[in-house]
């Protein structure tokens, strides 16, 4: 979908049909940077601050210097305002937070909006066929790796791009990352949630995963709704077991796993309130 | 350093201080390309079809159309002749090829031409201080993990550039990356390279790493002047036994390791020669 707001941090609009990066932007020729991708409905953009708290802390996993705040909400304002003016339908804000050029001169920071993919609406709708994939990483070193920079969010995709694409040889069209030590981790953009039965579970952020802003919203609500919710260490026979397994993710919300490995996976009680109580979570 | 020359695939020179990419370029927001480094030497580039010969490995690694030879040996053509009309000094030329913008249109390719970077200079000169790291990924899966990218050249380098961050904190200028299950694989950005004494050894490329340029051709010009070259698994303890262990790079060439893992490593017998043979190896 072609970018239709385009803005920097400086709270300058520029026209998204006109090149913005250079050639040696860091974030081209390295994926060296922190991204975050937010919805916007209802002409108002969702968990601002999740997303800006996540942003933070990808950043500092990756030694760049802390975002300001008030130069993202604005520019977040200008941008939204933007869109608000064009369409009012769901929209996908993007953040850019990257380490600039090669040859220096700071950061490169941006925010483009763009309407939400097909493919969110139809996995929203209709739920996905999902695949389980072996990361190669433990969830469980013996020792903290944070050189690997799991947890942060960063411009560096090219396994999550490829291991969907992956997916797609395999007619599925989306992936379940395990850990080399057998524990379910995440999708490549989307957070793992299983209905057990007795409460809805995720696996702990602590095993190198991203910690959904969507997830977390949806067990502030759930639970207050009397729905208990727990992180958990999560095998891959759990999904197998499970009422319900969902991946949810800012623009995409709650797909459900419709097929795991092939297997069909019939809806569980939730599979409607669920949905919902993310569409509340989102709002609030 | 800043580029001094930018030629795209299709031969045209852009000025580089004018914006090149849009805000949705992919390899901006998900890192989604490859890339190759070659160096520039007497007016003449280095090793471009070993190169070229990479590159395309990366795309079909990465499912992106394989790179038009024609077209990229003419851009670098222009690009080289226009780095010879401002310096003979040696160069660093990059190709970049991505999958194009979110939007569509296909892929984003181009080249840039700057200064070698001092630290290149003065680690060929001065050697490096490295430390070893866990790349937490095995070099000898159970199962091949093709999703995972190993061995392509993809620009989502943001874990090569932080475990570099990483080595600085700790006082070294340089990583060699060892597998979980315990072999050594590569350094962020080159090829390890062993003096076993009665051998130059470097890590099979099997092993989920990138087969090193200087290395192959190294391996050449060693074989042919009588020292035997060979590709054999790795283990950190083959590393402290080495009589010298060496860091291989197409811009950096040979830079020794003078300390690892703090402790000094006296320089072995080829601490001369190597040098020599990669300067040889590379220009034929």
């Amino acid at each position: 979908m072609a970018v239709a707001v385009l803005v920097t941090l400086d709270g300058e609009v520029h026209d998204p049909t006109v090149p913005l990066l250079y050639a040696d932007e860091l974030a081209a020729v390295r994926g060296d940077g922190a991204f975050e991708t937010l919805l916007v409905r209802g002409g108002v953009v969702c968990k601002l601050e999740a997303h800006l708290d996540r942003m933070a802390a990808s950043a500092a996993a990756m030694d760049l210097s802390e975002p300001d705040r008030s130069f993202w909400r604005t520019a977040v304002e200008v941008g939204v305002r933007q869109w608000n003016s064009i369409s009012n339908a769901d929209a996908m804000l993007r953040l850019v937070y990257t380490r600039g050029r090669e040859s220096g001169g700071g950061a490169t920071a941006y925010l483009t909006i763009a309407p939400v993919p097909e493919r969110s609406v139809l996995a929203r709708r209709d739920g996905v066929s999902v695949i389980t994939l072996d990361r190669g990483l433990p969830a469980q070193p013996a020792e903290p790796l944070p050189w690997l920079l799991s947890g942060a969010k960063t411009l560096s995709y090219a396994v999550n791009m490829s291991a969907l694409r992956y997916a797609e040889t395999q007619g599925a069209q989306d992936v379940i990352f395990v850990s080399s030590d057998g524990y379910v981790l995440e999708g490549p953009r989307s957070t793992v949630i299983v209905d057990t039965g007795d409460a809805l579970v995720t696996p702990y952020p602590e095993h190198g995963i991203l910690h959904g802003t969507t997830q977390r919203a949806l067990f502030e609500v759930a639970a207050a709704e009397g729905i208990p919710c727990r992180y958990e260490a999560v095998k891959p026979a759990d999904l197998v077991a499970a009422q319900d397994v969902w991946m949810l993710a800012s623009i995409t919300l709650a797909a459900r796993v419709r097929t795991l490995d092939g297997a069909d996976r019939p809806a569980g009680p939730l599979a409607e309130r669920l949905p919902e109580l993310v569409d509340k979570a989102i709002t609030l």
